[in-house]
């Protein structure tokens, strides 16, 4: 009902709308619609409230609208179930509790997380209502081996997602990372429950920094992170992003599911910002450097070293002049 | 409390024991004794309660005594914390409730369990006081696709900790089930949390038939699935298998940890029921059938097919003649 509030101001953007007419139209109380303007202004929201005229919506938060993104999503599976929430430790960390009973492709989407997790136990900043904090529940039929490449194929998706609605080239640094203009603005965090040979099921977190002000990364990560609004120079929508990005995830995944990895390796190639350049991979206790050649066929990233052509199968990769690196 | 009660109850079988003395040793009121005594008897304890003698443990089922095995065990830290439960759904699903917050080597075991699992999915009959029906939270650093390797590792510790409890020759069904004289005794379930290359946690499930009787077995496993009361032809105690148990595991992990599975290789094919029998295995949509030859240095089944030498990485393995398999 908030959300049928907000859409009622959104599409009077400006103008006032009286509380008897959303009393009227939304089938509540006028205190009701009171209560519910009060919580939008607790969220961010500026609403004027004046008496004979009602409430209207000076400037708030780019909404995430979830009945409206389920109009606009033409997909069959991701994202017919959402669970938004205003406020959550870790999408990725909700999502493994509902996981095992919540239907393929349900997604969950806050507007801050208190303690967003990247790869291998790492911090995420995610401030309220600037990014896209969502975690996709699926539920392939696939050995465990194989999940690393569900991270790729989500971070095509993703790069797609930005091109389409925003035009704005978007790479991929192998593996879960997207990149524009050299800057990180967005990760991808795998994580799976399993048997040794039969995953329960994946959950796959997106974080986004869409409308992100410089001014809001952190010291230690300034000049390597950035956000949509910082590269495009303006405000923009996370709706159209969020509907782009489950789109394709789905158009991805069910390619992948029905060939294999092979019907997304081109565009794991040609999407990287990684190959033909000077790298230095850490994984576990290895440490190697060389000119990153290709993806295979199998998602392994293919390095030329000194000691001939290293497999990586995980790890994190720098590359040279990028994110800070020298 | 209770189990300090039983304690007293078992050490002093057969002899009554009055309710002054217990209330005095263990420091709480005569009525909190009553109480413990009555829940030990709801618990399938018979104990005898006669006015002015107090009362006499008759027969009671084999207890699994936490603090008595914490202070037989030998190890570093497997079963240094124990959670001991009456009754619980799984101790795999509890297990995997606490671990992200356990210590390793931390033990979840349960009189009963109402939802026990097996692989796949598969129902474990778990009736009350009767197995071993255990849990163990393991945090190896550790890539997921050799998480295959701690199943076939628990194998071998459970396998020796029956020689070395009952001199009774307990051979492995590679990858997870113990069989004693042609029938499953044990079965071993497995399972993860973790990023695409990096395990959070494993939690490994031991269930051991130990006192079940022939009737307790259902119907659709009768055959195939015995005890080791059955096979032994005597009640045995629970609780020095349950030590060798937890004492070997912690000797063949870290083994495992230190060496690789290289360490654990010969023990598994010198414990292997399957090697040079006809088999079939069935994975996924995959099916053989041949002779199986030797378990590889990763742990991986090598079978002689009309085809060629198949490498079974995974799959349950029927061997003609066992099991009721003709």
């Amino acid at each position: 009902m908030k959300n049928k509030v907000l859409r009622e101001l959104l599409n009077n953007k400006g103008s006032f709308v009286s509380g008897q007419k959303l009393s009227r139209d939304l089938k509540v109380s006028r205190t009701a619609v009171w209560k519910y303007v009060n919580i939008l202004k607790e969220e961010g929201y500026k609403i004027q409230s004046v008496s004979n005229k009602g409430y209207r919506l000076v400037e708030g938060p780019d909404p995430i609208m979830v009945d409206e993104i389920m109009d606009m999503l033409e997909t069959e599976f991701v994202g017919r179930r959402i669970i938004y929430m205003q406020e959550v430790d870790s999408t990725n960390d909700y999502a493994k509790k509902i996981a095992l009973d919540a239907e393929e492709g349900t997604i969950v989407v806050a507007e801050k997380q208190t303690g967003g997790k990247g790869r291998m136990g790492r911090r995420w900043i995610s401030p309220p209502g600037t990014g896209i904090w969502m975690t996709l529940v699926l539920k392939p039929r696939l050995h465990p081996s194989k999940v690393y490449q569900i991270t790729q194929a989500t971070a095509v998706a993703v790069s797609k997602a930005i091109w389409e609605t925003f035009r704005l080239k978007a790479g991929i640094k192998w593996p879960n990372d997207i990149i524009v203009n050299g800057r990180k603005i967005c990760g991808i965090l795998t994580e799976m429950s399993a048997e040794p040979d039969l995953v329960y099921y994946i959950v796959v977190g997106i974080g986004i920094n869409v409308n992100t002000e410089e001014e809001d990364i952190p010291d230690e990560i300034r000049g390597k992170a950035s956000s949509l609004k910082i590269e495009l120079g303006r405000d923009v929508s996370r709706k159209e992003l969020l509907v782009r990005t489950a789109q394709n995830i789905e158009k991805v995944y069910k390619d992948f599911i029905a060939e294999g990895f092979g019907s997304i390796v081109h565009d794991c190639n040609s999407l990287s910002v990684v190959l033909g350049r000077e790298v230095e991979v850490v994984g576990g206790s290895r440490r190697c450097r060389g000119r990153a050649l290709k993806i295979r066929e199998d998602g392994v990233l293919l390095v030329e070293t000194a000691n001939g052509i290293e497999e990586i199968l995980s790890g994190d990769v720098s590359v040279r002049s990028m994110e800070g690196y020298v």
